[in-house]
């Protein structure tokens, strides 16, 4: 059985419960970009093409492509629990501001009873997954990290170009832990970031949004590098913080992040919106 | 001959050079969204699955689905003059990271030197045009301003609700011009837009993204009030400032936006690109 949970403009979720186990799994069904190069080969093979409207000088036409030329990308997480299918429900969005005293008495009581695995995040800092996608490495305990194309990106086009940089060190849980002590840790992931990108894709930093999230998915300090042309899930002001303001921040002055009240938004099914309401904060 | 001009993530449009009679189209090609309904059939059906990635519980999957099942849409503008040609080609995009003596000596030139005219916006505040519009005033000429939907949202639907707060006070060009002096009037559109905009649209302050752009299209300070769940342009990280940041930011050093370093995207053919880039700041 299939239920359909979620369809975005090009994205569409499934759970689908697998046969007799009661096992459910996340599907996630992606179009992928077009490739530059295949657009020639795609316009000289013969397809359906139906006409739909003629106006003028323009008209547009329903083309159905052959297999070879289109693609979709499947995600799946699989076994997925109730926490991992409530993640992709498509629920209302609410934003929080959270203060300094929010983040002692709600937000972080909250991570630390979360028991959210983090195993494939150590798995890629111990070489013991993806080791052959490893773009760089700072190996350094403190101020060290590894570069990573995210899973959401299959590197056969620049557009939707989405790197990700995960720490070494394992105590930084997110923006509110940071402080100038991070500032070398922080200031290695933007030069040395921007540097092996050019280096392996051409992309120049001046083409780059690299920016933490907050709140971020998982609680292990990660820095996105996305294509500034790709309207990345997640990049709105809302959620994303800019590396190089978080650096300049911490330098005016250490305690920013343990002072200022941050923005972020939650959807209400989550837990962590429902600890804000019973505190009166929604 | 075909040159490609333009490939967004899943969008694609082409130069085509017609054989022999020199003419040019311009050709755009779209990938178009899933379709609910279908989603079951194309699960059900034997397509081609290359395995991309395994890590713990998670997998991704390339698929080649029949062609019934993906689409695309082609919109073709034959003949095309050279203005519709530009008006398709991407520029490229480049950040700038200003620091505050970067926007004294290059951007505050530029501004003064530029005679954009803002006579609409001063249209508005008098009420010579859009007065019919005005969903709430406060008519203080230090700390009041004037909230108007935006042109770009027709509000036949809350999807994309746009509405634009513009102050009365006309020596605020930019955040940049921000000090502490200005909190009362940032907090008067923080908190009255809010109320107008739950009162006549029944839409909550939590679903608001309120926002100033940097740079702004315009040098009259005003902010943005978007619909959360809409994907605004330019509501990205690297454009906008929440206003409650901005709020936070100015209470606790007044000097905030005469001191911090700034990111801003610029077209590479923009004015004021070329001044950076002459200036060695690109």
């Amino acid at each position: 059985m299939i239920w359909c949970l979620w369809v975005p403009a090009r994205c569409s979720c499934l759970r689908i419960g697998l046969s007799g186990e009661g096992t459910d799994a996340v599907v996630i069904l992606e179009k992928t970009p077009f490739q530059e190069e295949k657009i020639p080969d795609l316009l000289k093979k013969p397809m359906h093409a139906e006409l739909q409207v003629h106006n003028d000088i323009y008209c547009t036409f329903y083309l159905s492509p052959p297999p070879e030329l289109s693609e979709i990308k499947a995600t799946v997480v699989y076994p997925a629990t109730e926490k991992h299918i409530q993640k992709y429900l498509r629920q209302e969005v609410h934003l929080i501001r959270e203060t300094w005293q929010d983040y002692k008495n709600i937000t972080l009581p909250f991570i630390q009873a979360q028991s959210f695995s983090i195993q494939w995040v150590y798995n890629i800092l111990e070489k013991k997954a993806e080791a052959d996608r490893i773009v760089h490495e700072n190996p350094d305990p403190s101020n060290g990290f590894v570069l990573v194309p995210d899973l959401k990106w299959n590197q056969n086009q620049l557009d939707d170009l989405y790197l990700i940089a995960l720490v070494h060190r394992r105590d930084i849980k997110s923006l509110r832990d940071l402080t100038a002590e991070h500032l070398p840790l922080l200031r290695n992931v933007l030069q040395e970031g921007k540097e092996a990108i050019v280096k392996r894709f051409g992309v120049p930093g001046s083409q780059l949004r690299i920016y933490l999230h907050y709140q971020p998915s998982y609680y292990h300090l990660h820095v996105h590098f996305t294509a500034l042309g790709y309207d990345a899930p997640g990049s709105s002001v809302e959620r994303a913080h800019l590396l190089a303001d978080v650096i300049d921040n911490l330098a005016m002055d250490s305690m920013y992040y343990q002072k200022r009240a941050l923005t972020f938004p939650l959807r209400a099914d989550e837990p962590l919106f429902k600890k804000f309401q019973e505190a009166g904060k929604v």
